[in-house]
């Protein structure tokens, strides 16, 4: 995933949070939770995964739909803000 | 919204569809209909929102990311694409 | 649509705004408007949208489940406010 | 989670599959796959966390929404069952 390189480690600190919320969630069904604590624990996955979406979706853009070293300046970065502030709205 | 003259006329066709959706759920409102039958609408018009705002975002990534005419070929459209797969399946 | 006689007016009063909402994403693409401006007009329509959706869900919920006159009491009131609080998280 | 006692093995089998596409996301970081690759592989598990999600909502509304031994046959099965088909459409 070479766009996110530079993000790596940001990118896996956040998807081992989300391994963990889906850890909690399994033990919350094995031990029988209340149905609103399962509830709320998966309500809270969903946003950290939403999250690494619309992360992972910025840095496809900023880096993948031009490729910098042959066209540089080519990525129009108000339009690129524009879009990604629609992802974000979309991806909460 | 000048990434859209070429397709202004399928965009207001969208949009003016979605009016007659918004028009159909403030009859059925007013009527007393089902319950069911409102949010079926309802639904409906979500769903062809949604179709407007991929059409938006494709249109915009397609047009305003780069300026074609100052750096041609500048836009990889393998990457433009696997973007606008993203955005239809979290718009649908 | 029985279970909103009572609040009619305020689902009209919703589906109205929203009417409001296409009608000016309509005029800003017929004006040519700038792209970011219909992105940001559609982004609060849908989020009008979704608001009716979880009040129109929500009435449906506290009157439709259960038949009060025949069946009083026996809608669980804290089961349902935690199904609602999931509805509207989902629907933003 | 008294209400899915029933249905706990069901649960877990799909929490334990949305862990394993959430490892299969981390591998994919680490060993640095494309980013249509890990998109591809985020958009799957967030189809899979809104069936659970699906899933777990159903269960709560036919078993927690009416305590069907004090109040048998208060739910309204229809009015439920169209709840269901919303909350199915949402969580897609």
């Amino acid at each position: 995933m070479t766009h996110t390189v530079r993000d790596k480690q940001r990118l896996l600190a956040r998807v081992r949070r989300i391994r963990g919320q889906v850890e909690a969630i399994e033990r919350a069904l094995e031990s029988e939770a209340s149905c609103e604590k399962v509830m709320h624990l998966l309500a809270g996955m969903r946003g950290a995964t939403a999250g690494l979406m619309a992360q992972i979706v910025e840095d496809h853009v900023l880096t993948h739909l031009v490729d910098a070293e042959k066209h540089p300046g080519a990525l129009n970065e108000d339009a690129a803000e524009q879009l990604l502030e629609v992802v974000r709205t979309y991806l909460k």
